[in-house]
């Protein structure tokens, strides 16, 4: 049972926290540094030469039949929110690990390397930035975000320097194309759809692009005594009428849409005065990218239609966009294999939230296996993986690794997802 | 023609501010003293025996036929809120004593006394407390309030003694019932409503109770990407679905019935969290208690059904209530022949804000004449008035008081308006 040493690990990579109390690790810290020696330990450990990269990635090899084999990779990012679970990135990390010195104690080397790499910054937290672990592997890094300030007015280029890292050599940490076959991560949903279907382990998908737009509608404010009904022009009424609109058109959906409105700000705010000006966010994701745009394009037709009908004012921006990430259907095949071979239904879904893989598409193809995880909750201390669900995750992920099969001995030649 | 005189006493005590280039003149500060100032002498030159009462309102008496008649009292207050418009309250105090100015030069007596109040504070702004003048005339006074502090801490106590008043003396201000014939307040409209009906003024029906709500709706926070639509316990899709509840089913009455959600605040309020918790308030106002009472209930209701289908839980609280002041249909009735034997359409509306009358109710029957503002626009340096309907306004006034008839002499023996 692999999942015991796994939960074991969790805990111990848990209690590497900036904070008593509750977990915060994030990127560059020195309990980035103290995870990150703990982590290549257990890479030695487990029959793997280890280093910490250029951009503060832990990275592990595990030599295939010979030497300077393409390598399957596997990883996850070990930094984290503020107030943290345990789970979110760690236990695709620490899964991983296992796997490997399961195969090393059996002594088993296969036809490729299989290689671990721990991304040192995923969530973003420090630099208002996400996946810059990811992005350095994957030769993405924008060099521009070295700028960028932390709360306390450290850039992180002074931050990188500080922890002994080289700025000027993220390249440094760079792959080839040739020298992956694959990008295969493990890791805990975040939702709570593989509880509802009562299954401990999932095959992603893809993961679901996002739009995220901005909107304020402005009417007139007025007294909320004196102002009668057909008269008014209230923004919030409006923007409520938008509100209910995006909520009906993504459930009427079905096929894995979503759309949320956050955030909504009234303005003059008093409880007698009519809002004049009224904003709010958007944010719609969708397993494809055409599904996504059809969804944006629909939706703001839909806020426009309410905007005009009550002589609202619209101003609608785009803040935000990305893609959607495909999973590669022939390595998804391989992962259905392996969850149908530990006696589980194999139950595709999207993954709503992004991962370390939309930065590894640029390099190599994807595939995801989500674990499930209590009530969906995460970002929270309450985040929670039960033991036979980590001990399932770890036994699906060493099934696909011990029968993968590179695309071109899966019969694909052609490659299946083309760069932008 | 009284409109000249009248627009040129409005600029003359709209330039009496604590600031330069806004208007803001609250309660017992050294501009209220200037203003107190200048309208007691506007009392004098118009042949009335003027005095600063106990809590600071200008009280003027014109006597009738005979000495210490019962009066026929006419007001508004003299306070404003900050940055205010110029109109909203000296304007029924203004035309009021042109009106019994225009009797003086005529030598005309009448078989009561014509007494004219400028209430102190009718805002409420600097104590947070309004109606403070009328009440105290009402002998309705809240001692209580004397403790309340302003912005710099000063209690309402300090305040009136440094202002030269007697804070434990304020019950002389109050009146005795018999004493009184009538109050009567010309006002601005602070709505849109005359300007739609191209009328310079209107007859007021009541003040429109109010009640107040804070509702609070709880569903379950959750990520924008990874929580499907059909799980979602989306609190901001809630509210919002009440929002439009509440306008649906106020502009469905007619019948001079408003509802208004001003304020809406989302938690934890991020664009890409499912909103946890929202609060928003709802203020209700309608002519009648037995409508507003209604209204409320089923409001409340279509809230409760909204939470209950939704799977949000649901705290509402009622945060403040005002009676409906009716005005009193004979003097309704006298008002309303002043304005057609102007030659003016009499037309009735009722009032969504609330005004000294409201106070003064407890003492005496009252009525209100409201004369049209641009755009209905009010608390605001916009805030105007044509000189032709402050004429107007003026004209149906002196017309009112010249023909007044008390109620018993109109023939009404039991009184309307039973207190509660």
């Amino acid at each position: 049972m692999l999942g015991d040493e796994i939960v074991s690990r969790i805990n111990q990579l848990g209690a590497i926290s900036e904070i008593g109390g509750q977990l915060v690790r994030v990127f560059l810290s020195p309990e980035h540094r103290k995870a990150a020696d703990l982590i290549l330990s257990w890479m030695r450990e487990a029959g793997m030469a280890a280093h910490l990269d250029a951009i503060g990635n832990v990275c592990g090899r595990y030599e295939g039949a010979h030497p300077e084999l393409p390598c399957l990779m596997l990883g996850s990012h070990y930094d984290t929110v503020r107030d943290a679970g345990k789970w979110d990135g760690p236990l695709g990390l620490i899964t991983a690990i296992a796997c490997v010195a399961d195969l090393n104690r059996r002594g088993v080397r296969l036809p490729f390397a299989v290689e671990i790499v721990g991304f040192a910054d995923e969530e973003g937290v420090r630099f208002a930035s996400t996946l810059l672990g990811s992005r350095a592997v994957a030769g993405t890094f924008d060099q521009g975000v070295l700028a960028a300030r932390d709360r306390d007015g450290l850039t992180m280029r002074e931050a990188l320097a500080q922890f002994g890292l080289d700025p000027d050599h993220i390249g440094a940490a760079a792959r080839a194309r040739h020298e992956l076959h694959a990008y295969v991560e493990l890791h805990i949903e975040q939702g709570p759809v593989l509880e509802l279907e009562n299954l401990p382990v999932g095959v992603v998908t893809a993961i679901s692009g996002a739009t995220r737009l901005a909107a304020k509608l402005s009417g007139m404010a007025g007294h909320a005594g004196t102002v009668p009904m057909a008269q008014r022009r209230d923004a919030l009424a409006g923007a409520a009428e938008c509100v209910v609109a995006v909520e009906t058109f993504c459930k009427a959906d079905g096929g894995g849409l979503v759309g949320t409105v956050g955030t909504i700000s009234a303005r003059p705010g008093a409880a007698n005065v009519i809002a004049g000006d009224v904003s709010f966010t958007l944010d719609i994701r969708a397993p494809t990218d055409a599904r996504r745009t059809l969804a944006v394009t629909e939706t703001v037709r839909r806020i426009e239609a309410i905007a005009k009908r009550r002589g609202l004012s619209l101003q609608l921006d785009v803040t935000h966009e990305n893609r959607t990430v495909p999973c590669a259907p022939w390595l998804k095949a391989q992962l259905a294999e392996a969850v149908a071979a530990e006696g589980y239904p194999v139950f595709e879904l999207p993954s709503g939230a992004g991962h370390d893989a939309m930065a590894m598409i640029d390099i190599t193809d994807v595939a995801m296996l989500f674990v499930r995880c209590r009530g969906g909750v995460s970002h929270h201390p309450a985040e929670h993986v039960e033991l036979l669900d980590a001990d399932a995750g770890a036994r699906v992920l060493l099934r696909l690794i011990e029968n993968f099969q590179p695309r071109e001995a899966a019969g694909i030649v052609q490659p299946e997802h083309q760069q932008p």
